[in-house]
């Protein structure tokens, strides 16, 4: 009996609906070839859906989404809808909610560098040769961020005071080293846990609470390193690395450096998971790190990998189809062997050649 | 009439001693050609001082620091006394210490690459080609590290609870403005105020406040950047940045990450700031941004290159002789344009020669 997925699919803005058709045509790929076969649920989100309805995050949209097995989306937002309030432009009228509404507490971000494209890289040749693949795993829901109180104070002296609070509960510190140490397990089983453990209470409980997770992978090394440290080493020796877990607000960080090392940030996929759902599978949203580049949409000339690679996530972490989530991601590998570039990733190097968001998609369906 | 300057010297351990002389050989050369003297005050701290008298921090060093206009630092810190309780190790016990009893709040790490040592930098050739000059200004007593509540907490279901909080007074936040804004003065006039915004009431007060000290600054331009991108911005763009301001813990970490991408960590100066002494100047404490090296302590190997870079910072700093500040900083560009490379920074790259600390010190006084 064959099983059928059903996938939330939410293209956005920009160069949202180009990409997304690329990624479709390759999961429809692997679905004919395989005994599951995937049922979408096409709808508005951001700027398109607040030019067809009014809102950024349509209450319909949601409800698909609920009754889906992932969200694959696009991405949102774009010069036409800047001048709205900022809590109704596409951004923050659409994906905040969806990550509230879901849960969405851990956010992975793959810092992948293939080898034919570190020159890309701003990194020095010989530290990055041979490319390298960092699994970013940031806590996207607790933290310095959201944590209560933050305030704003005159002082009796006329003085300013202010304060943001860092909080965590160590079940929202175990909930995403489990992420962490599933993703190594498939992976090259090593976790590098970034905290402040010398000086934050916060960090202190991060770190037993990793060491305590650890026993339950015995399958995988774990590391630990404080942040400033964390930074330096993704310079210097990001090779070093498979997994980094750390929480909110220092993954924020990291994980932009982290995008920037690898140097093509129109080639990063993004996963923002939610509820589990057992056998280390979650409800997830899954996007392409980079934005809508108004000033390309519709040209037929953005890079699709992005998108598709978010595909692949959804495989992975949603659904459990690990194999076909590798099978994509070798496509994209062997389509980027064989020197097809989009623009954003072409330096003219001998034996590469410029094409377009279609023939990429193509090729990389060819490739499967 | 000849001024005398009073300088606490306290060399530490490892590499210390040896690096010592040379910024006083330099700083020597420098009074004996001027109408000015230095007389100081050499005192134990440190593992040497555990050693000598059972603590790190004499009260006969701080005494002889409260009677100085500055204080020069060595390094202290090496595999003897890592047996210690923390609180008693040379680098707790010493050098936090007199930050707290000095009030240093303000941290200082110029960000130094050499067009002649671009090679060691990590970051790709064309990005940092002609070197680059960033000075980190970090704030160095407030924020996350330091605000209260700290807490752990068991919560009634169990899970545990822990709390760090950022806090800023708007005082603290116009006293590192200010270095900051007279730093950029005496250089390219640009600072790069670096925050979060868009999510913390810490950061909302930093930049107010950032853009009223603006004000009294018309000669100097001011630029915003998200910590995230910062840490992008550095790597991609080095050259783009003179003087960046920040918090405690978003300049802990870029520091580092600055520190980095210049790629000797043997030739980094710093400065930590206290008490203004008006017309632009501090008390502090100058020092090398590397540590002890014990490895090649003794051997006459060592880089003196950081402990003279550290002088020169304290003359402009903390006794306003910008004129001799520059003269020393010309001097350390000079040999190393000239091919002197110690150990650590020496690469076989034609034109250069290897040398110890001695000949590199007495190269850069003859080049004052
Ligand atoms: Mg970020
Ligand atoms: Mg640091």
């Amino acid at each position: 009996m064959s099983r059928t997925y059903k996938l939330a699919v939410l293209p956005g803005d920009g160069i949202g609906p180009e990409v997304m058709a690329e990624a479709i045509q390759v999961l429809d790929t692997l679905a004919s070839k395989s005994d599951f076969s995937f049922q979408y649920d096409h709808q508005l989100v951001g700027g398109a859906a607040i030019d067809a309805v009014g809102k950024a995050l349509p209450a319909e949209t949601v409800a698909a989404c609920e009754s889906s097995d992932a969200i694959l989306f696009g991405s949102v937002g774009g010069p036409k809808w800047e001048k709205l309030p900022p809590n109704e432009q596409p951004e923050r009228g659409a994906l905040l909610p969806l990550r509230k509404h879901f849960g969405l507490f851990a956010n992975l971000r793959p810092g992948l560098c293939y080898p034919a494209l570190t020159a890309s890289s701003p990194i020095r040749p010989d530290l990055v040769e041979g490319g390298f693949d960092v699994l970013c795993v940031r806590e996207l829901t607790g933290g310095l961020y959201f944590g209560q109180p933050k305030s704003r104070t005159t002082l009796p002296d006329g003085d300013i005071e202010v304060i943001d609070t860092m909080v965590y509960k160590k079940s929202e510190i175990e909930r995403i080293g489990h992420v962490a140490f599933k993703a190594a397990q498939l992976r090259r089983k090593h976790v590098t846990s970034v905290d402040k453990a010398n000086v934050l209470t916060n960090s202190v409980l991060w770190r037993e609470t990793m060491l305590e997770i650890a026993k339950d992978y015995p399958d995988v090394t774990l590391a630990h390193l404080y942040v400033d440290n964390a930074a330096m080493q993704l310079i210097k020796a990001p090779r070093s690395f498979d997994v980094m877990v750390t929480e909110n607000l220092f993954g924020d960080i990291l994980s932009d450096e982290m995008a920037m090392i690898c140097g093509s940030l129109g080639m990063l996929a993004s996963a923002s998971l939610g509820k589990p759902k057992g056998d280390g599978l979650y409800f997830g949203l899954f996007e392409p790190s980079g934005g809508t580049a108004p000033d390309i949409a519709g040209m037929g000339i953005a890079n699709p990998i992005a998108q598709i690679l978010s595909a692949a996530l959804l495989l992975r972490f949603s659904l459990g189809l690990e194999k076909e989530a590798v099978t994509i991601e070798n496509a994209v590998r062997k389509v980027i062997e064989d020197g097809l570039r989009t623009g954003d990733i072409y330096t003219g190097v001998e034996g590469t050649r410029k094409v377009g968001t279609r023939e990429m998609g193509n090729a990389i369906v060819a490739a499967l």
